[in-house]
């Protein structure tokens, strides 16, 4: 199943919005976007890559967006500089659902002094906490909770479930996925006779402009201070990141990473699934972290490192080949002991004759 | 604490529901199913393994499922070929806790053209989108969430707080743990002059029959057509399934295990624990993946993998154990080496001698 | 953002509460506590490592929590032996945001003979099961489920959409964060005819006093009797622990850990983020386990390992470092068998001359 609009749109509006060069008729009507595969008659597909063109040919696709114009087709084509980038922008603003409809549900509870802008969407069973401040055009799915002194920028989207706790500040054109948690408690604990005392967590988490966080993300509040992810960063399902972490603007990070206390991550860094990084590191500027790594020194800008732990990816990757060559190698090193014996005795002997 | 019925059951009734032979009393009346040790004289336990006969009969059960009678026994038995799954059908059938009442709770909150079977039972602080469909004697528990165009099928469970999003399909005899979210959005930006711009998610996901999904599982929506969960699937809690990945029949999927975008898996394939599987590959049905592996690469039917990145098992486990051999390995190397010197001098100087 | 305090409070009222030596002015007013960094006029700040005394000089803190008094520091300072200790303490009793208003929702939905203390704050779209059970000064947030016949002990504070199935029980003084679910079916199958038969999960889970547990943790319930975390421990975010485990006293489980089946953990055993423990392990009292470690066989009392799969964790260190040092040792190992090689030949080359 793919969703499509019921409401075509010309062609000729979509190669505009992404001021591509269109080639063919102008006023053909687009109602959809899809893969190649599985696009019918008044879809719009995008070809990525060169090699794709022959599965472009047969794709029942109405229109294409293609970096190169494809010669003899009859079809009409957008031509840009990157086809899945204006794929995804046309897609974007033309072809998604609707959002839900406008409006508070009866079933929704406010504490006292709240603050909320102008055409909101906020569903059943909705809870917002004293003095919560959301903006224009939030929509707040069902079973959202937002504690006291809470705040959510314009034009954010927090799907069921979503649980912002007090004093946690959420910016503008963010959206968070089911079930995640913002502001739970950082981890923190003080030995004392055999018993762990609780170190009270008094700081918040700020998520900036323009993030995206999957379902069941987990961001701690700070002991003091803030945890922030900042502008346009993206955060796959299931990321934990713990208290005082601060993740930079432009980030990745897929599923399943975990971030300890403290490090903090420079912008446009790339976490692979899986990856772990322990507490109080930096990372630096577009460093990339290889999916399952478990990181435990500081990675400098634009450094590559990969394993558990991790090390220079390059390094790491040459390593685990040679992992498996362990078997041979001690064969060999045990042939060569035995050759070394015999040679030894053997001039041993010649010696012994000699004298 | 184990639950236990009050109503009793004969236990050759018992008997003729697995086909199995008794020996014994059959009028005994059976109020419930316990483990050898936790049983007491209501319950039927069960001698999964041979080496349990002394256990069994130390066991204070009041009767016992077994694979081979045991001579001298007053108390009744059912003789069966898997004492385990005459076990697991027994206790399925007569000694689960009831489900809860049925009816619809007046504080559920249903979108308009909803479409619900007969004998449901529907929780407090539940939300139905519109034209959502769920069939016969389906359960709802407090706080779930159907996003419009969904559909569950006939008597499947979804306990509370689990997420399903727009347009996605659940099968029949489904069982969802609490708070699982189906059909949150796939993990997919393309970067444009250092942003990451959003490729919108336009398919859905589909749960197909007798899938069984832990607690917090996350199961992302394909970008186009469907992320599957096919026939028969069992996965456990915190597992991660990403955009377009397609799950074949009788799976099972150990808890906190992550699969990246777009990979498949046939049939039968078991994935232990906390592996990972990166984008794009196929594992062959059959297929196991040990604990905590990495995938980076297809794997054939049958196949067994192992490691971080995974590679056969048998060639793992080997190399893993000669990787702490290292220090021992490095030490003889040295050794070699200085033997290796004494004797090149030994010759040299003899060489010199000579000449 | 950090959290703070309207009413002051005088510093000998704190350091009388922590059993501290006061040095200096006894009547400051300390409206807050805070990091050194951040600190301000109002409030009281801690020196956790002699290292920190430059930085101590330059806060801004009205007061400080010393293990040592500063020489000639005109701030009162409060001495004690554990600094972080008696900051955690002070902090937690007069220094945390109150607690939510007591009372119980209009919006909650209770089941037949729940038995409800005094003084509890019940949020709205609060669920109770039949014979729920809460002690006194409960506090269960917007969203939560409590199953038929749980129980929850005094003082225990439960955040938004905590799930807690039928029959579990929760001690005094717990914390459990938003979204944990306690009581979710363990992952229990039987294989017949390729099909997998599930074997129902008839137990329940206790989690015992002053536990805490962090956001989105799945706590399933046992096959038989109960899965149990023990008094005082302290487990994070997306910890997984699986049916019949029982988690001893005052252990340390770091987010993302997973522990399987029937695994059983002495007291005081920590637990580094990532790791996971296969089933049917016993891991003694004050063992040690290195984050992102695959535990395999059982591990001593005081035992620290490391690595997948685990071994004693100062093995693994020193061979991990090796394993990056393959390629040279490779290197190495071709050289010798070329020297080798040519010894080989110069002595059979002399053996043939003298021949």
């Amino acid at each position: 199943m793919t969703w499509r609009s019921h409401n075509g749109i010309p062609i000729h509006v979509l190669a505009q919005a992404v001021q591509g060069q269109l080639s063919g008729p102008g006023e053909v009507m687009i109602t959809g976007v899809s893969s190649l595969e599985g696009a019918t008659s008044g879809d719009l597909a995008f070809v990525a890559k060169p090699n794709l063109v022959q599965q472009a040919r047969r794709s029942k696709a109405g229109a294409l967006i293609v970096a190169q114009p494809l010669p003899g087709e009859q079809r009409p084509q957008i031509v840009v500089s990157n086809p899945l980038y204006a794929f995804a922008v046309i897609a974007s603003r033309y072809f998604t659902p609707p959002p839900p409809a406008r409006g508070i549900a009866s079933e929704a509870v406010f504490g006292s002094d709240v603050c909320i802008g102008p055409e909101v969407s906020i569903g059943p069973f909705v809870t917002l906490g004293d003095r919560a401040r959301i903006g224009a055009r939030v929509t707040l799915y069902p079973g959202v909770y937002l504690g006291e002194d809470t705040v959510v920028g314009d034009d954010t989207v927090l799907y069921p479930h979503v649980t912002v706790l007090r004093g946690c500040v959420i910016g503008a054109r963010v959206t968070i996925h089911a079930g995640t948690v913002i502001g739970s408690d950082g981890f923190g604990y003080v030995q004392h006779q055999g018993k762990h005392q609780k170190i009270p967590q008094l700081g918040n988490v700020v998520i900036e402009d323009d993030v995206e966080l999957g379902a069941h993300v987990t961001v701690d509040r700070a002991t003091f201070g803030s945890t922030i992810v900042k502008r346009g960063t993206k955060v796959d399902n299931q990321v934990q990141i713990a208290h005082n972490v601060v993740v930079g603007e432009d980030c990745i990070l897929v599923a399943q990473v975990g971030i300890a206390g403290s490090t903090t991550l420079g912008h446009h860094v790339m976490i692979g699934g899986q990856a772990g990084l322990v507490d109080h590191l930096h990372i630096g500027d577009f460093a990339k972290i290889a999916a399952g790594s478990g990181v435990t020194s500081h990675v400098s800008s634009g450094q590559i490192v990969g394993g558990r732990p991790a090390v220079d990816h390059a390094t790491w990757l040459k390593s685990q080949v040679l992992v498996h060559k362990l078997p041979e190698m001690r064969k060999e090193l045990r042939e060569l002991r035995a050759r070394l014996d015999q040679l030894e005795e053997q001039l041993a002997a010649s010696a012994k004759k000699k004298a």
